[in-house]
């Protein structure tokens, strides 16, 4: 099994070509040799001695494309000035757009949308701050904040790179559930700056969701964000990641019949999305978590520099096991992997509890195959989509934002959290559950309904509601 | 002649009601008595011992509408919860949204445009930048930046309160010339930090709007702003306003038939705007220009605290005429004002040179009123859309952004700005010219595009348009 990457698709190739040394025909053997099937030519511009040519070529894979455009490369006369393909093309221009709710359709509007009219509704914000929650677009709109410092499993590549993400993520809030996100990738990756800039933003926003920004400098950032603003503020990696694997956990346990809370849980990776996992877990009920790193079981004994293992040593494994991951799996009910590649062994595996959970979330290769871990677990999850039950944070942010911005709500709470996580198991119902299929699809519009309905009412439980409930009688 | 206040039109009243002491039809006899018609009525909710009702009435204008709220709040049992009109009812929610640009339907588009196929889109712009131009919105996106310190003619109103005013320059952007807008109203006031806040957001954009920024740090900001980014940053308030002035100018001394350039020109006011017309006009070739503020008319004799008097004074006033507006007057062939109300007399234009153009652009009221001004001058113009020859700025912008961004540039320069005035003025054509009409309307789908072609050549040739020019052929 290996990662999808557009199979069977078309590529354009861009080319200029010499047109004295340049020869179609040869282009077009060339092409042809290598397997791929020319759909359409098209001339892009001409100069005195150059002509510049999309060639439009059907091919099985990105290795398929590479090597055609890696074969034409070689002839004479040709010069690959880029190759496209339907990933790149769906890029061009960029993902989403902005749109006027309504036209301007003569001067009425325009002196109503614009001055003279638009003054009228300034001042009234001007008198009652709390109405450009009504007026204005911050009453559906979010901003996905980024400094490029942590992408997805690329790392440090920078707020233009990081782009296509947040602009992606920006599609799904809006198509999921309905809500205006808008990408703001930060050139500084300073975490006073960011925090600075980001509360200057906020007028314009209703909410706030932090994304691939690299710990440790993630936590200072959405700590001081949430103190300091009255909208609320989600760094989805760390916590988007622990309401849907909580919610995977929940469901989990119900197949194996087990309690949560009475669990014997090993987590691997005990990073910034280990800790907020850990935390939902303690949330949840969880009492026996033992950290694993690098370090081995994370100890009281222990001292660590590492401010997220010191956080562990000090608040789980009450148990003080220590030892190697092989040691500690021992008679675990669940393991939680959101570290590398094949940490978790097949022995290892073998070594946990009857009807065992694994939960190997690293992304693009998981801590165990599930073919490999197959013989010796009962339910198993990972973050990828070509396996059964994907931990995919899609789950939760639509809807969570959604139930946000419909309550008006000041800023997330556990009780929150925890009601997502419910609510997004509670769309497997009983009947359909099985060790398949423990986890909703990201394309089930329940999921976002369920996951609003679910934080609008706890803000309200909560008290950070600031819209008043409305009871519509008709 | 009054501002349009949307009339003849219909308001929503919300309105709480005391079971006990509130009678509704005594709320129905009160609207009718003050020549209300109600149209409509429905049940917000109803609790214990209150109902909450919206009640839907035709009113004729803003007055009616406030002698309508007042006189039923006096009823007893009655509170006015609010009254929204249609210019607030086109307010709800916001004016604009985010929209993705094609729906995401299924496994393989969401890895196509988000994780993992995105990730491939990264990595070519991490390793080569410039792509964010063509692989995300910025590409096709201006931020259209404030600080709420000068809105409209409002003031320091702030940024939630400025946000209505730059989401209608949104939809015009978009509606006029197909631009993506993001309204940034930012909550900081201080120089360097809005310096470094928009750097740091630049990555998501192509062009920076400044808009509604007070003096003098609407220039500072700018300044610094050009110089640091590489896509080109726009002061709105000052130079649309100048274009857009100049343009007029350009066909109201073909009515004349006189030379711009051997026209003596009085300006009033000498402020950001002031200053950013005279600039203008000096590029077009004037020579002869005497600014009037407060001090009376600037000469290199006066010392000045004032920056943009001491740049007048260093700048302007060949002949070194002091006095006051009505002394510099006399034989003056244009007047531009951009003051306040009421600031030139009759009298004053009487003393004009022959064919005089008065430009009053004092907003809502101008400096003198068109019928007023009649019996004196040849051509004139002002800011308001109830009278011929309005100087709007919403002819520059939409056509002058779509045009930088499509070849890219780095910068706004003189002579994109002197082209897009020709262009304006361009789409009057010679038969069409008359005294009442010197300057399009803003709905003429030939402004932005002939601003765009305009801005676009001018780029080319001043050797900031970073994009290859591509002459398609098909």
């Amino acid at each position: 099994m290996s990662i999808p990457s557009g199979a069977n698709t078309s590529i354009i190739l861009r080319l200029e070509l010499d047109k004295e040394a340049a020869s179609f025909g040869r282009i077009a053997t060339a092409i042809s040799d290598t397997g791929g099937d020319i759909i359409a030519i098209d001339v892009v511009r001409t100069e005195k001695t150059t002509t510049v040519r999309d060639i439009t070529v059907n091919v099985r894979d990105n290795k398929h494309s590479e090597l055609i455009s890696a074969t034409i490369s070689k002839l004479s006369g040709v010069t690959v000035i880029h190759v496209s393909d339907q990933t790149f093309l769906l890029h061009l221009g960029g993902k989403i757009e902005m749109s006027p709710k309504y036209p301007i359709k003569n001067r009425d509007d325009l002196s109503r949308v614009y001055t003279p009219g638009v003054a009228r509704v300034c001042m009234a914000i001007h008198d009652k701050p709390s109405l450009a929650h009504t007026l204005t677009i911050k009453r559906n709109t979010v901003a996905v904040v980024s400094d490029g410092s942590a992408v997805l499993g690329l790392g440090n590549i920078g707020p233009e790179a990081a782009m296509p993400v947040m602009e992606g993520k920006a599609m799904l809030f809006k198509q999921l559930a309905g809500v205006d996100a808008y990408p703001i990738c930060l050139d500084t990756q300073d975490t006073d700056e960011i925090v600075r800039i980001v509360k200057a933003l906020s007028p314009t926003f209703g909410g706030i969701n932090l994304e691939d920004i690299s710990a440790p400098r993630c936590f200072e950032i959405e700590e001081r964000l949430i103190k300091e603003l009255d909208i609320p503020v989600f760094h989805d990696d760390q916590h988007g990641t622990a309401v849907v694997l909580l919610a995977g956990l929940y469901n989990a346990v119900k197949i194996v019949n087990k309690k949560l809370e009475d669990c014997k849980v090993v987590l691997c990776g005990v990073g910034a999305a280990g800790t907020a996992c850990t935390k939902m877990l303690m949330a949840a009920g969880v009492t026996n978590i033992i950290g694993v790193d690098k370090a081995g079981a994370i100890t009281r004994a222990g001292k660590y520099d590492n401010p997220f293992w010191q956080w562990y040593a000090d608040h789980t494994n009450p148990e003080q096991i220590g030892g190697s991951l092989s040691d500690v799996i021992k008679g675990a009910d669940i393991f939680i992997g959101v570290s590398g590649p094949g940490v978790l062994k097949k022995e290892d595996v073998a070594q946990m509890a009857k009807d065992a959970i694994v939960f190997a979330m690293a992304n693009p290769v998981p801590e165990i195959l599930p073919e490999d871990a197959e013989p010796y677990v009962r339910v198993m999850a990972t973050g990828r989509s070509d396996y059964p039950n994907q931990i995919n944070n899609v789950l939760c942010f639509p809807g969570l934002f959604r139930g946000l911005l419909d309550c008006r709500a000041s800023r997330v709470t556990e009780k929150m959290k925890l009601a997502a996580a419910k609510a997004i198991a509670s769309v497997v119902s009983e009947d359909e559950l099985n060790e398949f299929y423990i986890i909703p699809s990201v394309f089930n519009p329940s999921v976002a309904e369920r996951v609003q309905e679910a934080v609008i009412s706890a803000a309200y439980e909560d008290g950070v509601a600031r819209r008043r409930r409305e009871k519509v009688q008709s």
